[in-house]
């Protein structure tokens, strides 16, 4: 049985809707093909972290290895997609994603702080679509996610760790800012969007 | 000992020149930050190919297992560094590189062929100058060079093999244009370089 981890679930504003996980569950392909395209996103955002920041070790050994394992999910996804026929392409970005990124500041270190944070609430909501989305999926898929939980659970604590370490900042600023954050991602989950996606809101009509 | 797979030596049009040698055993922690730095160039570069041709599966997954590798040795790279006080920074392109890259044609096919087959020469490269570095270096070094030197050799037969299967370029082009690449990479080799890099030609006086 799937379970979400209750750091996980301490640390979101706002459940899945039910009508996103119904909607999921009779797009499966369509959830795969984001999902792997999420993957490869993940992976770059992760390398962006080593370019941006090169003389910050404990951060660059860490984003390395995220992205090499964000990868390795990028390639079981496609491997599953292939299995099913399912072929390949790049999706543009997602509303969620693209209005978290606008959320970040342009300032450092306020721009690595809020990188990490929105890094946090993407790990820590992936958790919770594969938790509530697994029970819904056939059994090899629905196996395939649980085991992706409880990577992306430890991605959001790593994310969270660094925010807090590596930016310097108060942590009632790092508290207030973050808890900014959760209520922009919780907003997103749960009003209407246009488009079906791993990270979309209420499924408009 | 460190030894040459033959199907490198015969790949390339020109040995490393003593001099790179001899600068290279005098100046390794200039060579390491470089290597590092190429290694993250080169997860980025194979990160490149699943961007650019995403349709492409086989390539994509390769491509996707080779950045993972690339970004195992930069962690290990980077490690090996820090045990030596050696702090990391990023280093613009090398002339090589530099050189190469403005040698892909615009138009495909050929600019994906190009691609590959200038990943090919490179990784050719850097294989032929772990097996003749390390027997110049400490022990530790050495015997991590030595284990690099197997999966650049890897990494090579795939590059060449995907120039040869994914094009769609009759073999006769494909030979003739490996061969004037093989013979731009070797000038790059043996003229005078006003830097040094771990691709750097002769150094210049």
């Amino acid at each position: 049985m799937t379970r979400l981890p209750a750091g996980i679930a301490e640390f979101l504003r706002a459940e899945t809707p039910q009508t996103w996980l119904d909607e999921a569950a009779k797009r499966v392909p369509e959830m795969l093909l984001d999902h792997a395209n999420c993957e490869l996103k993940a992976a770059s955002t992760a390398l962006g972290f080593l370019y941006r920041y090169p003389d910050r070790s404990a951060l660059a050994q860490r984003m390395s290895r995220l992205a090499r394992e964000e990868l390795r999910h990028f390639e079981q996804v496609r491997s599953i997609m292939a299995d099913m026929g399912i072929s390949f392409e790049r999706l543009s970005a997602s509303r969620y994603a693209g209005h978290l990124r606008d959320a970040v500041r342009p300032d450092e270190p306020y721009k690595l702080l809020d990188m990490l944070l929105i890094g946090a609430l993407i790990e820590a909501r992936s958790c919770e679509r594969f938790a509530r989305i697994a029970p819904r999926l056939p059994a090899k898929l629905a196996k395939f996610y649980n085991g992706l939980l409880a990577s992306e659970a430890r991605h959001f604590e790593h994310y969270i760790a660094f925010a807090r370490s590596e930016c310097g900042i108060a942590e009632a600023e790092v508290d207030a800012r973050l808890e900014a954050l959760k209520q922009l991602e919780a907003t997103l989950i749960v009003e209407p969007d246009a488009e079906f996606r791993f990270h979309s809101g209420v499924p408009a009509r």
